[in-house]
């Protein structure tokens, strides 16, 4: 089986160099994906989602099944088309967000009934549901649909829950439609429970997957804890396949996680702090609302080239920002997305060049040397 | 006496076809102005204000002074290096906003005395400092000082708050430092009375400006008495010099202002409309919450070339503005900024080619014929 090729040029210590190929285009990776919630990535257009240099965004299947609906988006023919992106899209199965956005929702074995968050209406998720609407959005990457388990949780709940999506993760594979170019990932859990990641891990691999995800982290763990499940679980993937974390993360959450040999990243933390006034830059995070920065001549950050650093002063940024101008988000979420891309970029580089360690050393120092607002 | 060359290079009819060199740059006229407030035009990156064919923006005393401060923004550069718009600006003398957004407003012959919308500070604006501020903004066109005239009113309360004007405007030139490429527009007033009017012209053509504005219009009177008053205002103020009608407006008055020799227009209407669902296109008004354009594959426009109509179908435009995301603001304005140059262009070639005629009369039957929502 294999819907998508992965390539893997290049490995530095746990760090991968690798390329995937879909029907809409090749991801370089170690990437990061831009989340595009309800089929935009905010405040920004398309175009400059990929000057950033992003090969590859996240749409999500339960925003969109409510808004504008997955028949909708079939008829208008499929989500790339839709909202303008020909490049290739990842769409989660919808699971996290009925879990964390709706209430009155019931569990079953079958999937999940819910009240969306929009009118109220009541809608199933199921496995074969979640995998229908994904093909229906003409994702080139399908997520299993799974259960996000809470944190903290008993390892006899986490276990459950993990067997739970295990099954669901094969129901999800029996749903899937082969096609070139089109592939299928599936979601290892377990909490932090080395023994049940190797189970989730040993379960998925017996169904065959083209790429597998780490759910049920980035969820109040911490860093250190989530590297310590990273440190085990990593290994117990396939190391032909791709690797993707889920929700992850900050800039040294994403240098950490490439370091374990994860491939894939998503977050909404580049587009959501751009609307909330914070940029991130190599020398640490800055809160625009901070009132040093209302006479400050300098741009965010000297040596980036987006726009938003090109053209424009932080008193500049300040006062958009202090007058809830658009286009203070906009630019924000530019540079945070080019941030985010650039780092990307850098380690690809990096471990291309077999000097990741360095890479991430010399990271570690200039964040610590930083030029950063309490938040 | 003049710091900015007007050439008029054709009539037809009443309408003009003109060119106006600023210190930052040319201005084909008829012109119509982007509304920058506080020194951005909202939702709109600069680069994309130009791409839509805008040569001049205008940006608002008011706002700017008090925030982020007329100062600050001298400081830092000046308004087109603080906003990234190197381009030709228009500056407003704030007496309107001082009017219509403040209160505790205190008039005297002096100046005004108001309290900030803001944070309720106290600050003065009289003619001195109106010009002060806008020469701190390195505003390429500077407006006089004037009281904004209620409507409806008295024929002698209209005298009396033209007359100040008037005499606002003589400290407003004595107050304007003369520069090449920079100059003094004079703002007409006296309500819908032609004897006041005609004063007004008087008083402002002895006093001598680089343009001529015709102010207290589009407040209340409606587009017959608007077109009325025009009819025998415009052939008041000095041909050689632009005529400038001030906040208007919608498309078919910027056809009957052009018609009856206005040379320049700004208006919030494609910005404001942007952010409120509605596209203005060459066959009506679209209100795209509107429930029919839900699964409208059809671009807003089949012969727009801005983004929104290129890239986007009327179903998408018509998802993001119902979950209220940022890029629908974004493409809806860009289209009516877009659509409103366009119309510009197309009367400037219209002068030209000495058709204006025919093509006010297919403008008006293209509307007539429209594709209109009930807004």
């Amino acid at each position: 089986m294999s819907g998508l090729t992965f390539d893997l040029i290049k490995s530095d210590g746990g760090a991968r160099r690798g390329r995937l190929t879909t029907a809409h285009g090749v991801i370089n990776t170690p990437a990061f994906m831009p989340v595009g919630t309800a089929a935009t990535v905010k405040a920004m257009m398309p175009e400059s989602v990929a000057a950033t240099g992003a090969e590859i965004i996240l749409g999500n299947t339960y925003h969109l099944m409510l808004r504008p609906g997955a028949e909708r988006i079939e008829r208008l023919g499929g989500l790339h088309q839709f909202m303008n992106w020909p490049g290739p899209i990842l769409t989660d199965s919808g699971g996290f967000q009925v879990m964390s956005l709706t209430e009155l929702r019931k569990l079953s074995e079958d999937g999940v009934t819910f009240r969306s968050h929009v009118d109220g209406s009541y809608h199933d998720l199921t496995p074969e549901r979640s995998i229908d609407i994904q093909r229906m959005l003409d994702a080139d990457i399908t997520m299993a649909f799974d259960e996000c388990t809470p944190y903290p949780v008993e390892e006899k709940d986490a276990a459950e829950s993990m067997r739970l999506s295990m099954r669901w993760a094969g129901r999800s594979k029996e749903a899937f439609r082969e096609r070139d170019g089109y592939g299928l990932f599936g979601i290892n859990q377990g909490s932090t429970f080395e023994d049940l990641r190797a189970e989730s891990a040993a379960a998925l691999t017996a169904i065959g997957f083209d790429g597998y995800a780490i759910g049920g982290l980035a969820v109040g763990e911490g860093q250190g804890e989530m590297f310590r499940v990273l440190d085990f679980t990593t290994p117990l993937l396939p190391a032909k396949r791709p690797r993707y974390l889920m929700g992850v993360g900050k800039p040294e959450d994403l240098v950490g996680g490439v370091a374990r040999g994860v491939d894939m990243f998503d977050c909404v933390l580049p587009t959501r702090s751009g609307r909330t006034s914070q940029a991130f830059t190599r020398r640490g995070t800055l809160n625009l609302r901070n009132a040093r920065h209302t006479d400050d001549p300098r741009p965010l950050d000297e040596d980036c080239a987006c726009p938003a650093c090109r053209d424009y002063s932080r008193a500049y940024l300040s006062h958009l920002v202090r007058t809830d101008e658009i286009l203070g988000l906009m630019l924000l979420t530019w540079h945070n997305l080019h941030y985010y891309q650039q780092l990307m970029a850098t380690m690809r580089q990096a471990i291309e060049a077999g000097t990741f360690n360095d890479f991430s050393a010399a990271f570690a120092a200039e964040q610590a040397a930083g030029d950063i607002d309490p938040l």
